[in-house]
């Protein structure tokens, strides 16, 4: 049965991208560096294998040009109660607009990920309404031991509390990595 | 030489309280539950004993009725630009308002410390103020796996980016203790 995980890179205070939807830094991609190491990111590598589909939120995914119409060749599932913009209507049958709700996408995503799994891609937006409608599953954070300071938070305000299990903590010098299941 | 520590328990959407200022959850004490387990919080004993004084935000420090007068024992130093209230004004010794900055308060506090540390207490602000002055030398962050969903943050804007060095993480079931030190 395929799970739903949100994998992030968030700062310290709690930022996913600076406000020009940049990593952060001087070079712009402070919160992606731990991944340059080859060893850390190979033990996450398996979790990014495992994903059969991607459920991704309207802004993301036109920030990324729906990753040219396929994510590493899974199909997209994007949530959005607006038709899709022209790129999105022409030519890539591998994303789909989900006028009817998140829970609907993500059934759909599900479906397509088969055994897979399903990744959430998303800003604060797409996270609170996958956290309020209960169709996220896991939580895996690169915790980055930097203060950005100011940009885009990956946690909104939200209808309730939510409670998360710590299913396993990785310790590197340049992240701590935290796996969560959502209660 | 004393260094200064902010530790603080924050839920993983950064929240130190709620918008009432209890610490989350229905008994209000969600954020804190951790410190329940005896052998967790003995880890930190050590370090909480390592307080020769304290710094304290003046928000904190007036809803905490400054701690009666002294933190266990421990001289207080609020920086603010205000005169204190008539209860800090009036009979508490070891408490100290401070109007030149909190470069000052840090100096002072410190110089009381002698050879022990300095607790910073305090919200955003006072967290924000310590940084940008780099008065602040190591966080202590116990990441409580909820989502508070609202309240009160951790961490503010800053004028900059702010990095930090790992220098201890410990894993327990009821929350992810790791230690930075301010670069």
């Amino acid at each position: 049965m395929a799970v739903s995980v949100l994998d992030m890179s968030m700062s310290l205070d709690g930022y996913v991208a600076d406000s020009d939807d940049y990593l952060g830094g001087v070079d712009g991609e402070r919160l992606h560096k731990w991944a340059d190491d080859p060893g850390t990111a190979g033990q996450f590598q398996e979790e990014w294998d495992a994903a059969g589909a991607v459920l991704s939120g309207r802004r993301t995914a036109e920030l990324m040009d729906h990753w040219g119409g396929d994510h590493n060749g899974n199909p997209i599932f994007v949530p959005s109660h607006r038709p899709p913009a022209p790129a999105a209507r022409w030519g890539y049958p591998l994303v789909t607009y989900v006028q009817d709700g998140i829970e609907s996408a993500m059934a759909q995503a599900k479906a397509a990920a088969g055994d897979k799994n399903v990744q959430l891609r998303g800003g604060a937006y797409t996270v609170r309404e996958a956290l309020a409608a209960g169709v996220l599953d896991e939580v895996q954070i690169h915790l980055i031991p930097v203060l950005l300071g100011r940009g885009r938070r990956l946690f909104d305000v939200l209808p309730a509390e939510i409670e998360l299990e710590i299913v396993e903590v990785i310790n590197t010098p340049a992240a701590t990595h935290i796996r969560y299941r959502v209660r």
